[in-house]
């Protein structure tokens, strides 16, 4: 690497912005330049995060006069609606862009606007841009000019069905996504239930009568499913009590037999961050906590006609800034794994 | 009440123990006479347990020397195969028993060899037994010398599929429980995935291999089912960081349209400890904490066919001791709600 | 008890007015009759709080419209300032006041303007109130009208160091008090360091440039110490991740020789909520979780010529609403522990 | 680097062996070669630890069987005694060796019999053995065959105090130190207070009656102080619900009025792992979770004449594993942070 990118992140103050800079910061071939914040415009990065003292020596900066068109790649760690809102002018001046939240997700705008009670800024950049999954659309990032990054339990919902919709194993009119995040899953939002003591020591099922995750699961499937059927998912969201992690229990109703494990291993054969565990794993989310690895048991129960995949992930890692980041390094034509290979922190 | 109960409990050192003795202590109709522990024999309760401290006087006395006879009633809190062993006798001389381990859940010994590895010491009066479930077999239960304590997730996925598999309006043969329980469910055992430092900020699946209350489950639902069909359930199990609850989420095929939220209205009207929640709710653990109360929430997701059941409950209450004494104040002729008031401990 | 109390309770949305609901809908001396909450007027209790379904039946009413002045005794889980602005009138109506808030814990009202940032608004009432502990103020709470129901960790704190302040064993200039809470009493704000996300798994220092609870603990034990010396605290609260809790660690320079152990026993013989620990040994918060007891630990570890005190509470319970109780039943000449002999949950 | 050193780790199934093993296998100038497990030989390391799959390669080996002897560094992640026990043999093949068990930390052999049980085993190797805490004894330790890494509490006591004993500016016979650890500081072994139904939602003081750290902080702070007088610490140690993570509040009688802040600065100026943090600072375990970085606060509160200084830690990290790379690094000559980069995991 010649020449480090220059980075600048829209909207530093949460989760995502925070595992952004945590990754940033050590990755080889990346230089933070710029991290605005509205509200906190002028406050040292590291005094809002302790954690980055002595790594982090920014501060935010405020939006307005932010030079982020100067940058190669904007990151935006935003709430929906601030991506779509620049990311004319920016990718105008060349800077790749990666909206870490939905601007870019869903491709109708109908759905959109249905889901996130906006209408859409740039049609046209949303028809340009690409859905940010590497292991389903690897080669369309490497050339594109902005990436939706995927949502957190999308991105284990895809995954985990991905190998047997794909293979045309499986009845996709019938998916069931029993699906447990952890707190941080929802961003640093000062909302009631997100309170340590509402939301430790509980477990609580939400979003029963719809997420706007649905949608997206929905559209990445029905892709990868073209022209094997209609693909539906119920998706059952629930709020775990710890800080990172998801876990997704996936049932697909087996349209014939088949050895399931062989059908994973096949397809993510060489992933670099989609690890399919042995036959009988038992997976857990503290085996990925603070990684970018996903990992990935199936099984086919004896008697029961169903496929079962249970997926871990870090939700602000893979299922998040590690994405974005591997995005960039496929934008960039970087290693894809550059400044990703961190271990998951266990205990 | 003329006079109390005199109540033996056998095997007092682990978390039903203690939470029999937490109920019990303050039961109008009842009094603690005796309590056993082979290797604790001597010490005060209240030692082991500060927080019964000024409550529980008595001292965990030898079991081949406690005067058990003479209880009217004996709980056994112990492993698997310590009731059987002792139930001749103690039947013998008058004693109700309840236990709430396995020894007289599973009806065919076969079965109950195979998952729980031994020899079923008494088959006659397992025969005679009652599987201790009062919204199934209340009026079997009054009249029981002998009751078997359901397991935990098998009282939450019983009763939340009953409703449904009674009424004939699913296919009990495709039944899904995804059900996710806090660590004291596993009991008191030093295991080293029950550590705080392993099951903390984690959330895992395990027994996907296969599990002992699977059984259970299904043997009930196939008495509820009786001559609708053969009952499959697909049970998955999941460790969750938090010490108390279960929340099962279940997922049928309906066979038909169906009102569901009135289905259970009906079917559990005037049931003191079963809440069926308002259409839309979306149950939380902590809202049965340290209380008898289990609550369920039912839908039917557009489009899906399934019917969503989201049960939640105490396991070491409903799920455990509370129900055990729920048996006993029916066994004994008192009100079924006696010393089970406790309102849920919420934050 | 002929007649039961008419209660009412002003604010009751917080984590003390739910753990009031808890504590006086079993109580058998006492009668919900109102609980307001400006916001939430209308709603249902049971809607907000799910755990107190089938349990209380009132709605949220607009406290300008409520009849509380023709309550027995009104409770006021509100924030500072709330209570001594209605104080004057309810008091005319002949109803007792139980402040949880600040507005009775302070005795000089400059004190109480430069720690709360508002003037007093009836100093008066202010003065013939009655500081709600009822280990030291026992005799005065039973005629009181107003209670200023003590801070959690100030009745921690002040129980802790009362026998030794007030036996003059002790150098009351030199104390230390290192106190760690559960999230929870902070109250049920949303603010973002009580954020699941970042309190869980985290353990910090807070307060270190002072702290709203040092001029009350001063206050109570300088008129221990009388004539006896001044009493300074050197006070460092922490946040711990947990729900529910208070463990203070107590230092204190001895003056002299003495048996500390049997100054305790003998301070708080007969107290029917203080549990002096055996010596050796070492409390734990879930030893009275969810109950209004307090457990004391002391010892005198050899060569460091300091006492060290253990002390733990539940902060919601004795630390607030039960112990607002125990002041109601003093107050109203009811037995000191009705509807307060709940025993701990555990685990 | 021209070559890596080759490394060798005795014991890798507890957390400061996992946590070596994360911090080695990204270590750029060291390469794994050996762990031995005598209970789990022929066991894949990444089967008992899936964090580590992709990651390690290497089994556990029979420690009989084992070429530890042709490593450069060999490290015992062990119960105390191990160490001691193969100390000489490998010395003497020239492999240097790094203890985190108490082996090598108390220079006086009585003590270390009083305190562990055992005799020990090599008194002339004990001698010439380095106490490895970098910021007190950074030179030694470059030149040290055996290091024998600092405890958890203790790394924090010591350099909490450091600068104010150094200094002569407190009374270092009348030093405090309140500790709160979390709960893998206790290490992975089965016990039931550390359970997660034990240790979750609670916190509890413990060791009152004495601690092995005791004597190693009384040690070091001794050799501090040397000829400024006595040093006594009363120690309290906490559990805490959380995994990693240590704080610790020290405070100390003020022998003169000083800048303590300045002290501090002027101490740390230049240690790549002591963080002085600015005046008014409130630490929180958090910032350092999973990184080798500790944080320092102090003030003089007024009015008190004490000293209070708050530090918190990774106990995993520069409590055990990091610092003891970080001895590593010094030992053999390379770059001490190298290695140990790693950001703290926030959230």
């Amino acid at each position: 690497m010649a020449e480090k990118l220059a980075i600048g992140i829209v909207g530093g103050t949460g989760y995502t912005g925070v595992e952004l800079l945590r990754i940033l910061a050590r990755h080889p071939g990346a230089e933070l330049r710029v991290i605005t914040s509205r509200k906190e415009a002028g406050m040292p990065v590291a005094q809002m995060f302790p954690s980055l003292r002595r790594v982090v020596d920014l501060a935010f900066s405020d939006p307005a006069k932010a030079p982020l068109a100067a940058c190669d790649v904007v990151f935006f760690a935003t709430p929906h609606g601030v991506a779509m809102s620049q990311a004319r002018e920016l990718v105008g001046a060349g800077a790749k862009i990666i909206d870490l939240a939905a601007d870019f997700r869903l491709k109708d705008t109908a759905t959109f606007e249905r889901w996130y009670k906006m209408p859409h800024a740039c049609p046209d950049l949303l028809a340009e841009s690409v859905y940010g999954l590497p292991e389903m659309n690897r080669e369309a990032i490497r050339k594109a000019r902005i990436v939706g990054n995927p949502g957190c339990y999308p991105t284990t919902v895809q995954l985990g069905f991905l190998p047997l919709v794909e293979a045309g194993v499986v009845d996709g009119s019938k998916l069931i996504a029993d699906c447990k995040s952890g707190v941080s899953g929802a961003g640093r939002k000062t909302e009631t239930q997100l309170l340590f003591a509402e939301a430790s020591d509980n477990f609580a099922a939400y979003g029963l009568g719809g997420h706007r995750h649905h949608p997206e699961i929905v559209q990445g499937l029905s892709a990868v499913a073209a022209g094997k059927g209609r693909v539906s998912v119920l998706f059952t969201p629930h709020l775990t009590p710890m800080i990172r992690g998801i876990l997704s229990t996936l049932y697909a109703p087996l349209a014939r037999a088949v050895d399931v494990q062989a059908v994973f291993e096949k397809r993510y054969a060489g992933e670099p961050f989609v690890d399919v565990m042995p036959a009988g794993s038992a997976p857990e989310t503290r085996s990925v906590r603070a990684s970018n690895m996903l990992r990935i048991a199936v099984d086919a129960p004896a008697g029961t006609g169903l496929a079962r995949v249970v997926v871990v992930m870090d939700n602000l890692v893979k299922g998040a800034a590690g994405q974005a980041v591997q995005n960039m390094n496929l934008m960039a034509g970087l290693p894809e794994t550059a400044g990703l290979d961190a271990i998951a922190v266990l205990p």
